[in-house]
């Protein structure tokens, strides 16, 4: 059975969820997603390491900002401070595309699942952006979580 | 072969691009994206629309919130004033999960393909957030442009 | 009759509305209201014109800050240029405490009714802050449209 | 005799008041406040509440974000996580309009007093926007603070 | 004789200036400033252009987004949408550090000049940020307008 | 021998380092900066302060503000509580012009040089703002760190 919407209160309205009592503890969240392009479009971020315009470090920065910029983005989430975020991304032929990993950490009452999965998303976006001009059709996606550690549900990882 | 990337001079560095001499026109873009559930976590979402929790208004509202924020998050966008900002959402069984797609529209000199895109993301990602106490294992994807028109390049639609 | 709410579509649907079919106008919005407080904490602000700690100047200066983030407040508002926000405060004795009137034009397709009301409601909160080592009953209130001009409406003007 | 204002230093300049021996404890802050409408715009929320265009959902999203916003609106307020927010909102036909009620925990080292009045401030200010279309002349009012708890000062209650 | 401060009304109450009145016009700004360093810092960033950590193209994309966050950092300043930022960077011996110019176009009916000042700002303290690991001693200077073209005051450029 | 860059990994890829393993300490950053103009414009200042537009105080909320700001403009800063921010500023006529010192305080695991730096920016740009009316030749320049307490590597304090 699925379990209870805890942003929302006993008559359905949202709030943000009281975590005054949760514990105190490290915690993590790992996330991961693409974008998916034509070979030709991989062709030009690869150039792009070479020198001519790096594609991919815009988008670690941007994925970086969007997860600190998460409690902005997403109503109810609290806002917190963060103790890391580290993006990943590699060039994929068989995709073909880049493929995202978001890691967050924080030591607080609330995870950062929103947080990596924020990342992921602010990347994938400027990923798309900063190629839109070669490429209109590109894809976005398999954004989800890959595991998280710490709280009191503790450590979850998605299954293959 | 695929279009220079124009968010880069011609040494390879980034710069958001001159448009003072773009016209000014009427430009629209429509995103898509879904957020792929467990049937038990849908329902959670249709019960909500009987008053128990308004999962989709909120996303909607998200979504619009994060469509202004776009020039924000992503590093070479130009700010720019909107004229409209529209999210459909809908529960799809077969998906299963939620279907969501953004309208946007403005009169200016650049296009708002990643005020869309940023909308569907924004939205997706709340989605997410409101339903992850009952399954942390859901996806995000299918994010990408389904048309856009107005600007010099005019009219652009996304292939089936 | 009341009107329509233009914020909800057919389906009673949020979203920022369309505006690209409207006018540019000149639009004008003025708003007032007020911050009650007892006469010792007047007479803290009015000791403080003297150089003791310019809590009206600080006031001002966040309201108008409040003008610009507006459309980051109000989720349906529609992010524009201003061209003018200004803030007049007055002491009043009778109240007792500090009477607001938040000036705000732009030239655009839709009004800064909502600007000039956060304009008001951000410097009385910081009003508010600014004494609460004093006293911390005070009240905020009187928050209301004076008039508006510019736009398809043209103009209105409060009732007495 | 009021208090000394302490966002002012000994030569009346304005500070962020430090507060780094101030004791980590729980605090909760309550604030209260209305939007004063004609009753056929009430009868208008009490639709939307019916399935129309739901006006006190979004408020309630936007009275969240609001406080979230503090520090960003309010000078010398500090930055701080917050641990929960809350906003109750009730039709009174006797105003009429809606009564708010917001609510705002953090275990710091300051209070929350401006976060649970910028909440009910940001949720009312939306209220308005939904209903301005309808209804130019509501009034917002009553803006103020009804309990505060934790920190030094102690309990605080406002007075009948 | 200094001419008079616009940023304040007769009365020398700060207000964010009517500018309904003025033209809309191409109006570009130039800024330049420095960050010096010692030699052992300025070969870290050399070395980071090869591919170990690229300081100054994160510090390009840091200064944009601050040309772009210019009307939420500068207390009077007019929001207004940009058309073009660029920043050119160059290491030179002699200083030695960093030099750093900025370009900010606009078609409005303000000048960008605190445009091009931030972005010169940011980017030069991201410069310090990203090695202040190796040095804390570095220093900001050299910050002044270059040029300003457009708008009622015409072209303006600095003495040598 | 300079240090490591922290904020890039081995392989050269930015990140937002992780600090979960610092200890939570007392950290103190002050830092200076100054705005060089001429006597005349200097003179308009000090008018200000006598009523009739209060320059320095105006700068003096700015500088707080950017304080706040530091995560939001800096790439790889980490989101932090501040719990003081100070900003004194003084008029010079051997500059001519204004010197402009920022003290930032947490209790934190990162230290606040770059705040300090911010808010000493964002208050000199300010000053610019506010005075450019009168001379657009203004200089900013001397922004360096003063001394930092706190942390792993202790106390530094700058050479003479």
């Amino acid at each position: 059975m699925a379990g209870p919407l805890t942003h929302f209160d006993a008559a359905g309205q949202a709030h943000m969820v009281d975590v005054s009592d949760k514990e105190i503890t490290a915690r993590t969240a790992v996330a991961e997603g693409w974008v998916r392009m034509a070979p030709a479009t991989l062709a030009l971020v690869r150039e792009g390491r070479a020198g001519k315009g790096d594609v991919l470090g815009i988008a670690r920065i941007a994925g970086i900002g969007g997860a600190k910029k998460t409690a902005d983005l997403i109503p109810l989430c609290h806002p917190l401070p963060l103790s890391k975020v580290a993006i990943d991304m590699d060039m994929d032929e068989g995709l073909p595309g880049i493929r995202l990993t978001a890691t967050v950490r924080t030591t607080g009452r609330t995870g950062v699942e929103m947080e990596a999965l924020t990342a992921v998303s602010t990347a994938a976006l400027t990923i798309y952006d900063m190629l839109k001009a070669a490429e209109k059709g590109m894809e976005i996606g398999g954004i989800r979580l890959l595991s998280k550690e710490g709280g009191k549900s503790g450590t979850w990882t998605a299954g293959a």
